[in-house]
């Protein structure tokens, strides 16, 4: 090669984006260890510890609880592909670009996909689950967003899980934005196969999708009639690996599980309760700070809003990427645009795992007030910050 | 959690396997930077480099050449759904557990499959593959392995590719235990796609997968009748990550993405042709002592042996098990068992990348001899040693 390429050295940025987000220096530490062989004893054990904590964070007993080799979408196809066979019925709920991923998945399953519709930064309605069922008896899943990271919608789920049980349907679970950040049940509220992503809540790089499968979910993969279109992907084969026979089927990304498990342990050192109370503490601060600069939340209800993935609508007037530009190239700081309907519309400020923090609450307040300024909008900045400030005044009373 | 974890502390390792094998502290300090986001301007510089680094070393001009966010059989997957369609023909040629994998997938993708086989340890005939397309004039393409993992094959391509030809079919190869460590020319033998691993002898740690895309291929692509059937592994939307548009698909495995750019990097900085030959000498070192010790490999055509897959007969009476409990227990050497119809019956020693080194092969023979000879096997050390010298001073003469 003629072209010489410098050492890489990362410039300094700060994510509170949708992910990635921040990665604390232990689980950095982690993934720069030294290689086991994927079949080594001890790699082993570290797989199984992974399968634990991931068991814990679930809050499931699954015995079929695991990291996907790949990233949250990987996870998704997972269980679409795994559960789904062609000629199938399928319940998806669409109000967000992942919805429409799954519904996407679902169809080229070859799977019957009958939509449940919601206006995009609304819940999806139980009741049009219901009336789905009467014109689709014989829906083998309902496929539902938990944490819907393009608008920024927390799914309430128990209703739904009623619904399928109801009908003898599973109910399938994306948790790619909640897993880590949000309470999420997963035995309590019958989910019965349920992703995520490693980048998000979790505080990991990308490039793991943890699964879990409830015992009926893998009754239904065990008497399928026909194989699972991805071999990649099909779970009768990955089970055995993880499970007690040990069998290879593809290597396993030692590194990335390393580091995975370095983030769960984090996750369990603080515990579940105290992480999902300081999640919803900064970005219960953060925006307190946003609507006090007269900024809107995409999500109205405030009962309906993730605090992990905060969606702002963009005031008329405000060029989105000017915006964001001016906050990499002055503070290093990324967030991330609209996706989808919302491109140029709306920000999506994430607020998990290691980036939720008071100290970013209260920078980003400071330096998004000065992008607004800057582009002619007047952001009172010692308004917001005194806002969120109260949040947590209130909080350590 | 009540159970309490330890701090990740790899035992010391040494990686003689079939992969993952030895990684450059420089790519563990690569994984270890902090992230970027995927949208990120300067991270999608790094993924330039990377697609760059990657044609030189696939000896491609291809522009669609990139690392898919998967293990190698992710590789593989993507390959055969990118360009099967369900009634397509397919010729599959079937020598290995690898080649038996492409079947199943191209079976899986709906594909009706003709195979050509050969004994395990023995090159497909071309002469075969001109047959097949007797029964199968329409055959959308050939899929064969150049470097069969399971066997230790390295496989001539260059017959094979003019037949396709001439039939007006796509050549698909798999490269996982070839690309980095064994010549592989991409563009001058004809190749249509072609997919690798990193954790083989690009000596980066598990978890991505190269691929590359010939026009003709991507032609196929463009002109298919029906959605590929893996979203996550869909070309037709990855290449717009990767390519001008920029357009996101999924969130890209970041730290990965750092470590195979410097494992790259370090391919290049060597030279491709010094590399190669580094691995034929170690190679043909380590064989030249294991025959002296009179072992014998498990591929008798010294032309057809691959010099980063050496695979050995275990001799009769020997406990496969034992001796490679002996060498990880003693040595922390980590040698690979036989895979399929070789379980048992053989040892698979990698020498790729950082693994392919002079001090690699003297202390395997010492300590394989010494697991031998704890067997009641009577191994010559000496003899061994002396004869894989022999070959190294030859070298320097």
């Amino acid at each position: 090669m003629k072209k010489t390429y410098k050492q890489l050295a990362p410039d300094y940025r700060l994510l509170l984006g949708p992910g990635p987000v921040e990665v604390s220096p232990r689980v950095l530490n982690a993934l720069s260890k030294p290689l086991y062989g994927h079949l080594d004893p001890n790699f082993l054990e570290i797989t199984n510890e992974t399968m634990e904590m991931l068991r814990h964070v679930f809050q499931t007993n699954n015995r079929l609880t695991l990291p996907m080799s790949g990233t949250g979408s990987a996870g998704m196809e997972t269980v679409m592909v795994n559960l789904l066979e062609p000629g199938d019925e399928a319940i998806v709920c669409v109000n967000g670009v992942f919805g429409q991923r799954l519904r996407d998945i679902a169809q080229r399953c070859g799977a019957k996909v009958i939509s449940v519709e919601a206006p995009w930064g609304e819940i999806i309605d139980p009741e049009k689950v219901r009336e789905a069922f009467r014109s689709c008896r014989k829906a083998k899943l309902v496929a539902i967003v938990h944490a819907e990271t393009s608008t920024g919608i927390k799914q309430p789920l128990e209703e739904i899980s009623k619904i399928a049980k109801d009908n003898d349907a599973l109910l399938v679970v994306d948790a790619v934005t909640s897993l880590g950040g949000v309470e999420l049940k997963v035995d309590e509220w019958g989910i019965d196969a349920c992703y995520s992503g490693t980048q998000k809540a979790l505080s990991c790089p990308p490039g793991l999708s943890p699964i879990t499968f409830s015992e009926k979910a893998i009754n239904v993969l065990n008497n399928r009639k026909t194989k699972v279109s991805s071999w990649y992907l099909d779970l009768s084969m990955i089970q055995n690996y993880w499970g007690q026979k040990r069998t290879y089927h593809h290597t396993a990304p030692i590194n990335m599980i390393y580091g995975l498990r370095e983030a769960l342990l984090i996750v369990c050192e603080e515990g579940l309760e105290k992480r999902f109370k300081r999640h919803q503490l900064n970005s219960d601060a953060f925006v307190a700070g946003i609507e006090a600069m007269g900024l809107k939340m995409l999500v109205k209800n405030k009962e309906h809003r993730l605090p992990t993935l905060n969606a702002i609508s963009i005031p008329d007037g405000i060029n989105d990427d000017l915006v964001r530009q001016y906050l990499l190239e002055k503070y290093g700081i990324e967030i991330g645009g609209g996706l989808g309907d919302f491109k140029g519309k709306a920000w999506r400020v994430g607020l998990m795992g290691e980036s939720s923090r008071r100290n970013n609450v209260i920078l980003l307040l400071g330096a998004l007030g000065d992008a607004l300024m800057n582009q002619g909008y007047k952001a009172d900045i010692g308004t917001a910050i005194t806002s969120a400030l109260k949040v947590y005044q209130e909080a350590e009373k």
